[in-house]
């Protein structure tokens, strides 16, 4: 089965936007077994809207769009298909009746031009919104699905997860897929391959992928089989060898993220934490804290931008700063234990470092970050080189900390 | 002039990154009036990538394809270059003695793998890489231009700015083309669009988009000339009619952001802020200093997570939060008020709370969230009612502090 996913609009195409919506519907639907094989994109263009779905008809068993569902003229979506499919638009009723439902309870009155909403193609289901007022389109027809959502992220996904995928998982006929993912930190995408490389033997049912983010490199094993038991066993068996060779780059597997794997060390120790964040100015903190349930070992951030908020909130000698610079191993340090003093946490973070453009000099460039963490364990601390992006710095640091917190508390050299 | 951007990897097909390179690059072109028609997108597929690059060649005049030039076995797009284009690869001595230099000034022994960057398509020229290992590759054959660059986004940036933009303004005759975004905030899309719908004839060469996001509702108005006055008059005639009338929600144009435009109303007035977060827990304070030179502004932050360090941090009186609840106006007014005092800043900031999953209640539900801003004006206060998506609410919440605190600054109500 080929699957194709079409994003809408002239803010994907010009850029404006980041077009996020189709990585999340792909990443569902390879859960069911489902790999996207085309991702394409247009404009607010009726035209290129018509060649793109006529072409992923020509190619593709199922079509999912997102985008251009909205009430404002530049939304053509629902256009584009009555000309494809040849159909009219059908007032429904209850779709009206809800949209007027939702503005009336957020006390707005609805704008006339939302009753466009309420017109669907003719023979079309749809998926209901719960959060917002365009609903979804599905037409099934000659075999082929297409399938059109909304472009607001928030309202995409709920409908993905709570409309899509199980219409999907009840109207199709899905291959038997494994899918692995392994994620390291600590360790660089060619470094990685040389380790493995001797290891695996990739075929068209075999594959594997780096995938470098700021925060490490994922490895992600795809199997095929003729069944799953197949499928999951190819997999099973490079996983294994992988994690034998350089387990202790892999922090967690699956969608875990570093801040989750983290999180649950913490909670599993009965442990807590408190930041101190310079650079990062709140970045770290806001990290920890993405985790639903992080105020169990997550108490307090404090981010000392100016150097009297350093002494003020973190108890850092002046001395210190005066001798050694606001940026520097022995500040870090202090910041680290100053927090963790204040907090009375278990652990205690602090980044302190230059971002840029501006502040660097010949010892300390632009990128020079010093981490410490403090703990009843002591104190550990390092020096990184990062780069001359500002926001990458920034980044980075953030992801080098949780890494640094997890080495502290597993006790790993 | 057809330009198409294609991004090549397995981990944007299956959703595991989100590509937002494409998205920078388009972003780029516009500005020197060349506008993306088509995007689309493949996965580390050879037979899929020939097949992409050849439908390419036949639509579009330029093509600039991300990714897939790393040293690992799964980038494959040179090796696809050279079949589309018949050409053998050809080793570069200059190159590869570059890669050793940057792998010996990291002091890293350069992985063997690397070696394999060193070879490019005959005929081809390259964009040097000034931060990374895989150079830009250029072909320019039969009045098409195909162009090549690193997916990782920082050599991608980099490229792009010193590279790719000086090149096609050399070697391409572009369009009279007219950008402007009117950036709004603090007003719906459709209740915008009604505002904004009689003032406009929009055609083929005048063309206005709704950009939703977080922060607000971008209006970005395009115009084609047959001169760039002609283009440039037609753009700024239908902003001004748009200044006009919704004037007071615009709160900067072009690429400034609400954090841009916070940071120089506070520039103009010599006047400094800090801030106190809850449930976004230092996601504020990162988004203020995200601007270069934040720092002669902002002055620290306080993640004030557990009700103790409200207490200890802001001076929030116990009594307070036991009778109105860490989550309530008058705690948010306490923490807004204790910020600004600690800090001897200008503009206190405070937001408190229920972001989600959990902690909601009957009265105060998921998306409940209070926001404070104290100055020498006194206190202003706002109750907001989110969503139930966690992160979305902490976003939203980010900019709706901006926002008041743009409103306090300016005394705008």
């Amino acid at each position: 089965l080929e699957v194709e996913l079409i994003s809408i609009g002239d803010e994907i195409i010009t850029g404006s936007t980041i077009d996020t919506n189709t990585s999340y519907i792909a990443r569902k639907l390879i859960e069911i077994g489902l790999q996207v094989t085309y991702k394409s994109s247009v404009g607010d263009d009726i035209k290129k809207m018509e060649e793109a779905f006529y072409h992923s008809l020509k190619r593709a068993d199922i079509i999912i769009t997102t985008g251009g569902l909205g009430p404002t003229d530049d939304d053509l979506t629902k256009r584009a298909i009555v000309r494809v499919f040849k159909r009219n638009l059908v007032f429904h009723e209850d779709i009206l009746e809800n949209l007027k439902k939702r503005f009336a309870a957020r006390g707005i009155d609805m704008p006339a031009i939302n009753q466009n909403q309420a017109l669907l193609p003719q023979g079309a289901a749809f998926f209901p919104n719960r959060i917002g007022s365009a609903v979804g389109i599905v037409i099934s027809e000659e075999g082929k699905i297409f399938i059109s959502m909304p472009g607001v992220p928030g309202e995409m996904k709920i409908m993905t997860d709570e409309e899509l995928i199980p219409y999907l998982e009840a109207n199709v006929k899905r291959e038997y897929l494994k899918v692995i993912m392994l994620r390291t930190t600590g360790i660089i995408e060619s470094a990685l391959a040389e380790k493995i490389k001797p290891l695996v033997k990739l075929s068209e049912s075999l594959k594997l992928a780096y995938l470098p983010s700021y925060g490490g490199v994922d490895l992600r094993i795809i199997s095929r089989g003729l069944s799953q038991e197949m499928a999951d066993e190819l997999a099973e068996r490079l996983a294994d060898q992988i994690r034998k060779t350089i387990g202790k780059y892999i922090f967690a597997e699956g969608d875990k993220t570093l801040e989750d794997a983290v999180g649950q060390l913490l909670i599993d120790r009965n442990e807590t934490v408190a930041v101190a964040e310079s650079c990062t100015a709140g970045m770290l903190a806001g990290k920890i804290t993405e985790v639903p349930g992080s105020s169990s070992y997550f108490e307090r951030g404090a981010v000392a931008y100016s150097n009297r908020s350093k002494t003020e909130l973190l108890g850092v000698p002046e001395k210190i700063i005066e001798g050694f610079g606001a940026v520097s191993m022995e500040t870090a340090e202090a910041m680290a234990d100053g927090i963790r003093a204040k907090s009375g946490t278990d652990y205690g973070v602090a980044i302190t470092g230059i971002a840029g453009p501006e502040g660097g000099t010949r010892d300390k460039p632009v990128g020079t970050v010093f981490i410490a963490v403090s703990s009843h364990k002591g104190i550990t601390s390092r020096l990184f080189r990062l780069s001359n992006d500002r926001q990458a710095n920034r980044n980075r640091a953030v992801y080098a900390a949780l890494e640094m917190l997890r080495r502290v508390i597993l006790e790993i050299k």
